[in-house]
């Protein structure tokens, strides 16, 4: 049977709300901008052009407001207004700072995992946001480490587990997108627990369903994680 | 004497040119704008804002455009295009995916050097820009590590030479910051040397003049680097 030797979690979605804050954003930049189109077009080319900037600009809230630039500018057809612009940037400066709020029980399920094994965050997207939301969301101290990534793909897993020297069958993974947290760890031998949150950004939907298999473990809330570990040991 | 374990460097402007980018980009920018204020008064309040959002944005080239983005809305007094706000992005754009330029000797001062010691890349800002320039510079094969940190400060390097276990005294940096790339190294314990580029941005010359000393080494070019290396080790 395993033992356990590191348990990480992803963060965003997994500790605290991070979509919501997308899709609140979402709804002011569309209110915004109504004068110039209807809601379900700037929201389908919104979603087109950050999709296709990824490549460039990767994922986090400064990539995010530069997308909404580009869409207010082309959705416009070039009558964007600059106050509308300077709305759009404070937008992203609010996102930035948000108070960070927390799903429920996490801080309960990471202080009694904390006791007995050494907790990692990995998150993909920009290092500093994501290094200041660990800070503003008090559970820092829970974690003895911090790894951000720019894909959460199999290589970036192998090279975390190797440069930490924990087997990847010691090693469990515990996040809410299949496609980031749970598929290539499994691909790696590791163990995944998979804690669906609400809403799923339609960016890990897009699962080659051949390679989804039954080797996770699905809860519904966190606050399941310790006897689900215990059970992986005994 | 020390035997060096590990050697690591700084990115921009230590291997690869990156200033004269930021430079170039400011240039076309003051162009762009000139209709609504002067070189100066555009090049000062760019850097004001770029300085003011350092602890929202942090640094890279997504936070350099978003500051030039407000800075354009706020220099035109409202009064900049639409259109203006797109060549901007596409300047951003063109930073990021722009050819590299390596610095003279680089090439084969890392290749010898990678013969002996393991080489590490360590650099701040934004992680997916940092990876793809070091892709894009063919200079992968030769770093065995690479690191992102949010900030080059005293912590984060002693968190990397405890991830690593390598002892202070066992570890050369290589940069051209005193601020990021030196002074933090030599207040660990460590080596450093100091390569001076040409260009320097604002930011890194504002040292507390107290903590700077002389226990680095300074040389003009990188080429130096192994002769350097071999004469601490001897």
């Amino acid at each position: 049977m395993p033992t356990i030797q590191l348990i990480a979690f992803d963060a965003d979605d997994t500790l605290w709300h991070n979509e919501t804050l997308y899709r609140d954003t979402r709804q002011q930049v569309i209110k915004l901008l109504a004068e110039y189109a209807s809601p379900a077009e700037i929201g389908s080319r919104l979603d087109e052009i950050e999709t296709s900037n990824l490549r460039h600009y990767g994922y986090g809230a400064k990539s995010f407001i530069l997308s909404i630039v580009e869409t207010a500018v082309e959705i416009s057809n070039y009558q964007v207004k600059a106050i509308e612009i300077e709305q759009i940037l404070q937008l992203g400066k609010a996102m930035i700072t948000a108070e960070m709020q927390l799903l429920e029980g996490v801080e309960e399920t990471v202080a009694v995992l904390s006791e007995t094994y050494p907790l990692m965050v990995i998150t993909k997207g920009d290092l500093l946001d994501q290094e200041a939301k660990l800070a503003r969301s008090g559970l820092a101290s829970y974690f003895r480490y911090f790894e951000t990534v720019s894909e959460k793909n199999v290589e970036n897993y192998r090279k975390i587990l190797e440069r930490y020297q924990v087997p990847a069958s010691q090693f469990l993974m515990v996040g809410n997108a299949l496609k980031s947290d749970i598929l290539p760890v499994i691909q790696l031998g590791g163990h995944a627990v998979y804690i669906p949150y609400a809403l799923t950004w339609s960016h890990e939907m897009k699962i080659d369903t051949d390679i989804a298999d039954e080797r996770y473990l699905i809860i519904e809330r966190i606050t399941e994680l310790p006897e689900l570990v215990a059970n992986l040991e005994a």
